[in-house]
């Protein structure tokens, strides 16, 4: 593991510490939308979004960590104003985000979410489908109950939308031969950029930006989402376990077309042949043949694409947060954030 | 089949002239937000809506009845206004509705959906569940877009939180041992009702209608989609298959708890104590069993306390109409509506 200069180590703890903070400002409020508004779902959506365990007792495991409502208060402050106007900004991001999670793990047939069963695996597929349209459901009851622009409202309402057409795009990437680089980060924009950038121009617009830099934090946001899924494909081949909560090299064993792998696909080396080799054999991956692959990968320049594109991402988002003339501390706080998102090997 | 007279046959032909004019209305819509907006989920989405075949190649077949849309037409003329201002709340409601049908089907593992296999069964579970996703975010959408009251959007919100509520209760309901027909009815109210009553007052809103009267066109909807639920479980006992698009028995065979069966095994009767055996034994019912559990359905007085609950529900909608002061357009064309939607065995 590398040292951090100081200035970076400082960076991460600011953004670890917004995440904390944000972490505890949404769960009374993620609480009191489930309490309020669900009976029949309720056991399955508290569960879901870590207030429940699986026997419907109060429960701290599984919560998500708040990524996305960080950005929105952040946002909020970026264009000066207090963070706590955008709760409700970040309440509706988060549940959109867990609702995606909850349909991606039926979709994928991924067992477990955060350490746990999945909602589907725990408490069956009808259940896990009815969950995740629940907390669709609350994620706009509670927008549309703060006192927003009503530019809030059609901005998440076209969000869902990308966002579900971004896992369509991913799905249909398995069943094809070849997917170009460029198509990836095309479908990571939607997947996963969609929703960050939504909890920007929300926090923004929950601030009172005005529409200028609202737009320009939405593509900060976006940019952010490319450049955080990309090193999140990197940690799913080299992360260690502990970090990602998934065993070393998952996403090779299950063939995922990330980019790198992608990268190293179309780099025309022999590296790039032997991967695909692997990649097109249809049994099971020996953890020989997985570390093979993680090796071809790097050789065939797969690491190295990557780490451009995420560099590429984030020059991106940083123009587009400089433009928005930014107040100090939600600048501070936002590259905190991005920071920590994008260097999760440190 | 019983000769009605011509005062009824006139309110059954303007109740199916205005679902004609409201799929009329609805078709170029819904098809523009599927070209303008989907492109990974436009040939599911598309096939869902009874826009485009199998393969992909546009199709009338499969599409709603819009009887929703056609409500919503209805009560934007009740408020005294055009019905075509309502044009995009109509959308919104049968995208909602069609959202609905696309995860029910996966959740009740139903293969047919209009005559044709349901969208899941088609293309499989994760492009079903991806559809009724994308279906929802075009709802809210095409409602954003709109030059709607904000309240549109809240409504549409909470109706959606409601509606999953009912798909969760009655999913429990088939694991229930008992269930009384007042918790049927409470169901039927969010699972049927909710989003029948959300059209109405969108359409009330659209119209500009003022909240006393967008409050009481509401609870007419809501009180017609019980009504209209518990017509469509006779129809699921003793309609025929050229009405239903089911064969004749069919929820009996599948043993649902609907409301005239629930009355039946509630009766205390020998016939709802035969009936309770009939459905507690495991095994798959025979043609001659499912003719003889239909009997006892209407020996018990199930048949009597169906019909029974759905005059009294067109009773409190009537009274909510009336008191709406309703002008004489739509108060006609809901009238005529809410007989063709309680009255299909004629």
């Amino acid at each position: 593991m590398a040292v951090s200069p100081p200035a970076v180590q400082s960076l991460e703890q600011t953004g670890r510490g917004l995440l904390e903070q944000a972490q505890a400002r949404v769960r009374p409020r993620l609480r009191h939308q489930v309490e309020a508004r669900l009976v029949q779902n309720r056991q399955e959506v508290g569960y879901h979004l870590g207030l429940l365990d699986e026997q419907g007792r109060p429960s701290a495991a599984g919560a998500g960590k708040a990524v996305r409502p960080a950005l929105c208060f952040a946002a909020a402050q970026t264009v000066g104003s207090a963070a706590e106007v955008a709760g409700a900004a970040a309440v509706a991001v988060q549940l959109v985000h867990d609702f995606s999670l909850a349909h991606d793990d039926i979709i994928d047939g991924d067992q477990t979410r955060r350490h746990r069963p999945a909602v589907w695996a725990a408490f069956g597929t009808s259940a896990g489908v009815l969950a995740g349209d629940a907390l669709l459901g609350l994620a706009f009851t509670t927008l549309a109950d703060a006192d927003y622009d009503p530019a809030a409202l059609a901005q998440l309402a076209e969000t869902v939308v990308e966002l579900v057409e971004g896992e369509a795009e991913d799905v249909a990437f398995e069943q094809r031969q070849t997917v170009r680089p460029s198509e990836y980060t095309a479908m990571a924009t939607a997947k996963t950029g969609a929703l960050m950038g939504c909890a920007c121009a929300l926090g923004a617009l929950a601030g009172g930006g005005e529409e200028s830099r609202v737009r320009l934090l939405r593509a900060f946001g976006r940019h952010l989402g490319v450049a955080f899924q990309v090193s999140d494909d990197l940690l799913g081949i080299y992360g260690q376990e502990q970090v990602t909560g998934k065993p070393v090299g998952s996403d090779i064993a299950t063939r995922k077309k990330t980019l790198p792998v992608l990268a190293a696909l179309a780099s025309e080396t022999p590296a790039g042949r032997e991967l695909a080799d692997l990649y097109s054999w249809t049994g099971e991956l020996t953890p020989t043949a997985v570390e093979r692959a993680a090796e071809l990968v790097a050789q065939a320049g797969g690491v190295r694409a990557a780490r451009q594109a995420v560099d590429q991402e984030l020059k991106l988002a940083h123009a587009a947060l400089a433009e928005a003339d930014p107040a100090p501390v939600g600048h501070r706080e936002l590259l905190a954030l991005a920071h920590l998102l994008t260097h999760r090997e440190h």
